[in-house]
């Protein structure tokens, strides 16, 4: 069957955003610089229609990320956005602008329904209120047999790392302290079978890969 | 100027010690997790006047911070004992016995003045109750060109990070959440220029060394 994959960048002290976010800052104050390892990649660079960057020891995790995935999950405050219903004259269409990075189906936990919503380059955005096990079947179906990445946000990743249902973390851990912010680990109790398989250390970051034991 | 090396063993979800620490488990529930890897070691068990034991890729960290060590600086709450005054008839000794492991002198911050005590191979416990720069002072004077541990707990250890009078962190990682207790980083702020300088990976423990850059 097809793996639930979960990719994260986390600080020092565990935080996956920073204090204070808001639509002006999404990821919270100091949030960025939880990611500026990967939009230096070239590998990342390339996956966003971007020329340029580095090619390091991060490259193949980030490759090895990309690779294989058929759907993603992600929580509604990742997908970003006003709390609470959707407008209805012209609602919130994600971070990514018109071509977003996905280039297939996109699943959003959220209370609230809606209408699935086709980008341009093959991402579409379906909106699924009956819960994380329902939008696993539904990301399942729709991956085609490949594997389905869970993008986050922290509270999404902790409803399926509790359920028991990742199969696969990959841990961006950046030598930083936010001091504040979103926590990933909070109330998820203990790794749920997941044991640490694979470290990439560099400079900059620290690849830590968990799979099922 | 000798320096002050910290180092302390970690939880993924950033804990030094698990919930509801007690007399009884002083490491709070699940906290003894966090020094599998380290009780292990044939150096370890060494140091501690004990046989056998493993020989691995964290030997020469180990190695590395029992060397050149002179003095130890440490909390009150990682001594140990009731809170509050130190009992007049029968006070408080430590963990360790009679026979401690640190073989030089140890200074104890803490609010409640008390008599030096002198153990047996080369350890006294020193009781400071003027502050963390004072008892850095005496610990420097007192190592005789060596280095100074700084040992713990968390507390003692945030008061210095946060004062930026540590030279040198060694965290080991340990792949587990406790899901509570003692939080390492807690109203830190920022790393006060400590950077990542080295990362050793085993199965067991992530070994990350800062320094200040």
């Amino acid at each position: 069957m097809s793996k639930l994959r979960f990719r994260i960048s986390v600080s020092l002290d565990g935080f996956v955003a920073g204090p204070n976010q808001s639509l002006q800052e999404p990821l919270g104050i100091g949030g960025e610089r939880l990611h500026d390892w990967v939009v230096a990649l070239e590998a990342w660079r390339r996956a966003h229609g971007k020329e340029g960057g580095e090619v390091n020891e991060s490259t193949s995790v980030m490759e090895g990320e990309l690779a294989n995935i058929g759907a993603t999950i992600m929580g509604r405050n990742m997908f970003g956005g006003h709390p609470g219903p959707w407008s209805d004259t012209d609602p919130w269409k994600g971070w990514w602008g018109r071509h977003p990075p996905f280039h297939h189906p996109v699943f959003v936990l959220t209370h609230h329904a809606r209408e699935p919503w086709k980008a341009e380059g093959g991402t579409t955005f379906t909106f699924v209120t009956d819960g994380i096990e329902a939008a696993l079947e539904q990301a399942r179906r729709a991956a085609g047999g490949k594997d389905v990445a869970l993008a986050g946000g922290a509270q999404a990743a902790q409803q399926y790392l509790r359920a028991g249902l990742v199969d696969d973390m990959q841990l961006h851990l950046v030598p930083v302290l936010l001091g504040g912010g979103e926590r990933l680990f909070d109330n998820v109790g203990d790794l749920h079978g997941l044991t640490l398989v694979d470290t990439i250390a560099t400079p900059n970051v620290t690849h830590l890969r968990f799979a099922r034991g």
